[in-house]
């Protein structure tokens, strides 16, 4: 047996998310039709870095499994984008250590949310970017966003239903970028909690529209008070784009 | 009545092209759909720059009607926008004389096609670029191009079923740039034949992949025969860009 590490990118639009469930599409399940069928094995278990929401897209997803498989991995790579539908590929498969985790040695993740921020709504990026219909005042989001970085107890930005309890994460960056009319968030830490960056995008945007000042950030967190943060981001302009490990 | 100039953005993936055709979902029905029950109006006529074909994107398809309603031209196209489908956008509306027409007045066309030559495919860009599977070599292509610049009988670069009896056109200009692993060909004419645009993206490439030399570009023209030229280009990596007046 050897184990392989495998990165991901995905269209979220038309999948329930990552993690399989009953009748429904998902990531994990097309990759296990594929990888079960070049396996012949019922048992095939894979494992990624963290699961996405419905309509969250990867650019860089990483998961593992172990095949007993011995083709090249880059022809693993080329067999496996031959059968998975066009919404999933293949970027890169990779022999790793057997003692490799996708999730458990993930380090660092990088997280980008798009807006569109054109006056007409795009045609092209309606499923990639979440239409805003205006343009923020990134300096006062980026002010804010100071607030967030390091270590801290990010209850206010985790979805109340979560059951994880630690929620101290650390934060490393966060930086906004302008792509012609698009507004690109990019944020990295050493984990995130279920929604966190949804939320942080969701809070920052009302920070950049005047509906909050970037000061009410630092009291945000330290209310620990889900209520106190804004409303989480849609699901279609987050994108997973790197895992470090 | 006054005659209005709508400028329109569409996402081709889920057309059955621009042409109304009974029992599928075109551009133009859905257009004559939010048009007709604003104006109450069953024969309302609206009228193109041109056709675009299933799967063919649109930045700037140009359309005019006669309207009786007075309401302001920017109240016009918000009113548009909240009813129809998230896949055609209304971006602008302008007034013009009663004797504009969308289709005869146009001088000058510029049409963009784009290749995805990334080693994988990407799955956001599947129907918006034409996955190419390798980097072509972009001055030959550009060498081949200037054969086409000018006035000549285009025959060669026409789809073979078409009825249009003056197969003359001027070519202003063909243009390549690569945005990131994409590459775009921009080209500009006074106008182009059925298929003209694709058959000239499918005979350049071929081109820069070394199939055939730039200078068989002029043989081709000469020939006046559509065997002479590539394959036509898929549909989903055209895009029509602009329509001068």
């Amino acid at each position: 047996m050897r184990r392989l590490k495998i990165t991901i990118s995905y269209d979220g639009t038309n999948f329930y998310g990552y993690q399989r469930q009953p009748n429904k599409r998902t990531v994990q399940s097309e990759l296990l039709n594929v990888l079960t069928k070049m396996h012949k094995d019922e048992n095939l278990r894979i494992f990624a870095s963290g699961r996405t929401d419905a309509g969250v897209h990867a650019i860089g997803q990483v998961i593992h499994f172990d095949t007993h498989l011995t083709i090249a991995t880059d022809t693993f790579k080329k067999a496996l984008n031959v059968q998975l539908p066009y919404d999933i590929r293949v970027m890169n498969v990779e022999e790793v250590e057997e003692d490799f985790h996708a999730r458990f040695h993930a380090k660092r993740k990088r997280y980008r949310y798009i807006w569109d921020c054109a006056e007409v709504k795009s045609p092209f990026r309606r499923n990639y970017a979440v239409f805003a219909d205006r343009k923020p005042d990134v300096q006062k989001m980026q002010e804010g966003a100071k607030y967030l970085i390091g270590t801290h107890d990010f209850t206010s930005f985790c979805a109340s239903r979560t059951e994880v309890e630690d929620k101290v994460r650390e934060v490393y960056l966060i930086d906004f970028e302008w792509h012609g009319e698009e507004l690109h968030m990019i944020i990295e830490g050493n984990g995130f909690l279920y929604n966190m960056v949804r939320i942080i995008a969701g809070t920052l945007w009302e920070v950049g529209i005047g509906k909050r000042t970037p000061e009410s950030i630092g009291e945000i967190i330290e209310s620990k008070n889900r209520e106190k943060a804004g409303k989480t981001a849609p699901a279609h302009g987050l994108y997973m784009e790197k895992v470090y490990y």
